[in-house]
């Protein structure tokens, strides 16, 4: 609404800001409570007594607990998970996989695991355009290998990040297999090295 | 218990022969309520029902409702997933996860994933020994390749099979993305080869 002061706003008006300060507080809160309670004990009752807002403010700004969740995860898993620019593309590669293993043994990283899997309501579609867009965050140290001319041309980036976070998805959520330190970079070598034999002395 | 029955028994005796004969009533059952009903809708008492036994002979036999689930399931994918034998890796592995996309786009091949993905009272350590089993019917396909020299002799069978099968699970499961039709010969292809460039002709 108008209000009557004379100046001209020189930030975001006082309802805007108000919202944006709303938001980070119920997406922080969001965490918080996921980290001490698990994802069962995260229910849209107990983030907005955490983040001191109304149930109804955390419904109207994301409809369902299950996309409130996947929001506050998919900021703080971007901000865990940085692209790394090494200039060489398997040390990129090995140090973003490192990382993501270690998220996944976390209580954030297993709940997006398990709210991912989880199929109902609003949630899928939500779930397909989260995982393409996490997808191409990977798929870009791919694409500068193959620019730098480190990986073959005809290269699908997408694949590549599938193959290596596929098996440690795998493991976090299906097999309970234990993700080994050095899983990461093992399915790294295998993926851009291939398992097939040098065909002269290639090491 | 002794019969009074003097001739020696040429099959197992009738209760052991019951006891079998069961078994497989109600693993079967299980598929079929599966199928139907969906994991939701499989309760220990839809399956007792629908195989004609008290639901008390199921929690003696399976003890939980996700053991039952699991040993069905087992039995079925593994029959309906044969390991080839084509003398060539390449060809083996493109057969058997064409096979794997497809029956993960089924009812039972999705209640096998959610199922694992699960985590309750006894069904962990089933889980874990039931996909190091499956990982080591996979991996038999890659040694073969190894031992014909169509593979490094340093690969790692189960990490080859993780690589191709984890991006698999990760659409049917997690991201949601489509298991096209060609996805599996994709994997193998990138997996197998590697996505580094060919060092001199290499096709």
């Amino acid at each position: 609404m108008a209000s009557s002061d004379p100046n001209p706003p020189l930030s975001p008006p006082p309802l805007r800001r108000r919202g944006a300060r709303m938001r980070s507080a119920v997406l922080a809160a969001t965490v918080r409570v996921l980290t001490e309670h698990g994802l069962a004990g995260t229910t849209v009752g107990a983030v907005a007594r955490a983040a001191g807002v109304h149930e109804t403010s955390v419904y109207r700004g994301w409809g369902t607990r299950e996309n409130l969740i996947l929001e506050a995860l998919a900021e703080q898993v971007d901000t865990a998970m940085p692209v790394p620019d090494t200039g060489h593309v398997r040390d990129d590669l090995v140090a973003y996989f490192v990382t993501l293993a270690r998220l996944l043994a976390t209580t954030q990283g297993e709940a997006l695991l398990r709210l991912s899997a989880e199929r109902d309501d609003t949630l899928p579609d939500r779930r397909l355009s989260y995982w393409a867009e996490r997808l191409e965050r990977g798929a870009v140290m791919v694409r500068r290998g193959v620019e730098r001319g480190e990986l073959a041309p005809d290269t699908d980036p997408g694949l590549v990040i599938e193959a290596i976070s596929g098996a440690l998805f795998t493991r976090a959520l299906i097999s309970g297999a234990p993700l080994d330190e050095d899983l990461a970079a093992r399915l790294v070598t295998l993926v851009l090295g291939g398992a097939c034999p040098p065909p002269s002395g290639r090491s």
